[in-house]
């Protein structure tokens, strides 16, 4: 049964941008989205949403056909509406799955699940980074390079203000001297999250292939193993047998 | 040196009901403030404060004295101030240590923290509740009998809303058949967070001896092991050597 | 494509005891098979293994068509040869998933992967077991009652001398008021290990249609993501890109 | 109340290789200690044992007295007595704690109480090694530098062949490109477990200021709580109360 995947976008960058948009033409979301497809083919089934639309992009009714929900902000955090974060939050711990991509990190959507400051310290000198598989087993890590090598990016640093992910599966190496947990799973109520630092609009990393091989894996993991319900409820239930 | 202790409490029971008030005179906080005393003495200095205080008892000046702070709600938790709960959590992210106590599982600063629902099955049906220690070597159990048995109390049940904790320590038996994680330890940000389940206004559960000790415990494991400072930040820190 | 699972059992009760005989007559690991062949059908290939056969039943040429390996141990673990041990973890750090059983919690496998002394307080007593779900988003707690409620069982108490499990999906509330971490997630190299502690030559509890139900989940979440390979190696790696 | 650390070396190329010997005239045990005594003074009393003494150094009487117990080697992890292995697994277990240095990480105890191949990459290249917190709450991490560097140091890279840490709190990038775990901690029975990768026998990283204060900072982390006991052992124990 297919995996349905929405890709998320702030979509500012890109217009607002002209070498973003000449990068990505379709928008970030729309290189996302031809990766998942290139590579799972009927396995998934993608749409795309962004923060101009109606809601979002992301109505209940959007949600409610939502397994893995992708995301990527960067400049606009701020204008998420709280109301759609929140739903996003409880389909989350309801089951569906979350990737949360690059600047995303500091998104409302992120904070609001880890709890924490969500902030990395970061310089933009075009390095090059390399992402090391610290879990070789884990199926995000299947067929990745080792190292899967970027040569020009962004790069993060440590201390990234995040709870301990209950999976660390990649660390990158940045030329300057960095270093960064690029690859953490989290499991929340019902759901499980990705975190994945690779990804810039100043770099055209959502066309590599390794980085497109992480995303296509990243969105079978997060699939829900047995379907979205509803999150976990104040409940006075008595013990039956 | 001795460790800066508030003990808050909502002191909405004890106002209300005559039951409450009978059984916890000095309040819910004011026990527990006397079993840290009783246990500690000097090792560490106990303030309390409560919800109808100004600023909830809980300025800047407070929290800066404060290294560890324990938090016990019920009826109120909609009535505390989102911007007290927004001071307190980036007091913990910087390393003051909380300890959260009973329905304060669901109170606005431990949910804020988590991420999750927080959320618990529950009965009051003054059923026995026998805690059992599963992290022998954690100092939060050390003197605690195995199991602590507390006699009557509230139900609390599985599954309960929160991430996986980093560390176990306890977990109830209750005699209707349920069973709770009723001890759990995370670090979020520089600071450490305790959840103890047991303790409810109905029963004298904070006279309890075995209860002070785990909170006395508490109280030295959450302390900063390093001062409290800033919360992680965004920066742009070019790596200097 | 199929799983490819291998139930071992040391089969020494059934042969020696009549009233485990009359209770398991195809033996413990003939129960087990039943039940993962009688919900899983095609999705997976069971054989069975036992102490007395030669190399135990898993000679390297069983061990490399097994996926997933299932232990049931108890009177003779001592009797289990060391090389096959070896065999068996280096096979599981290979990717090889193994789920260990009730009893099991002491056989050589399961403390050389653990390294810690793997001890429970017990009690037989024919208590009533109830297996709460904790991880209601795990797939091994996929429709499993909740909760899995066993009428007579031997009794399993804390501490459970195990390293804090990658993920706990299972807690055991007892009659008599133990609890116990029956359900426990560790993930070792590059294989997974679930321990599951229900399941006793002196109850038939391997027929319960919820016991079974944990079995197949768990073998279908024990098996490698992305196939068996080599142990990670000391190896001296230059970077290539 | 002094915390008893004996500082274990092989102490083998000291011995063999003159420029080894030039570098630690009194041991890499003997530097060890030094930095320890130089930066707690009265709060920790240590001792020194090396391989080739009877018992290799560690009688009974010598653990009996030991709170934490510091673990270099590398060249003959092979000639360690499989019966002290174990004397210090049951002494870990029981609560002492553990300090395991560099090449360690191959040692036959750090594999026993790991359970896994505790194997890594590595090339001895002489290059720079940036160690980085990522848990800066963490006491091992109190009054480092951030990053701490370490001019010329052997590399190791990822993946590591450990269990995933309960805590990490040190990452390390190389100038070649690699990226390591350099800083694990483990909670293992009731004994606490400390990996740290930096320290070679090529290189003087054990009078590195910072790499003295991570290791003050590790005895101090590691020693027991509540003082040393017996391991878990299996009993047979009805509830009372």
């Amino acid at each position: 049964m297919a995996v349905n995947v929405t890709v998320w976008s702030e979509n500012y960058h890109e217009q607002r941008e002209e070498d973003v948009r000449r990068r990505y033409p379709d928008g970030i979301h729309g290189a996302i989205a031809a990766g998942l497809t290139e590579l799972l083919g009927e396995r998934v089934r993608v749409r795309t949403a962004v923060l101009d639309e109606p809601e979002h992009g992301l109505p209940d009714a959007v949600l409610a056909e939502t397994d893995v929900l992708m995301w990527w902000g960067h400049m606009a955090h701020e204008e998420v509406d709280d109301k759609i974060v929140e739903r996003v939050r409880r389909r989350v711990l309801a089951g569906m799955g979350l990737v949360v991509l690059h600047s995303g990190h500091y998104s409302k959507i992120f904070r609001a699940l880890m709890g924490t400051t969500c902030t990395v310290n970061w310089r933009d000198a075009g390095e090059r980074e390399l992402v090391w598989t610290v879990a070789p087993g884990h199926p995000i890590a299947a067929d990745v390079p080792r190292p899967l090598v970027i040569d020009r990016q962004e790069t993060y640093g440590e201390p990234f203000g995040i709870p301990e992910p209950d999976e660390l599966v990649f660390i990158s190496n940045f030329s300057g001297g960095e270093v960064f947990r690029s690859g953490c799973c989290y499991r929340r109520g019902l759901g499980k999250i990705f975190y994945f630092s690779p990804g810039d609009q100043q770099y055209p990393v959502y066309y590599h292939p390794g980085v497109r091989r992480v995303l296509a894996n990243a969105a079978l993991w997060a699939a829900p193993s047995h379907g979205v319900g509803e999150p976990l409820q104040n409940a006075h239930t008595p013990i039956q047998w």
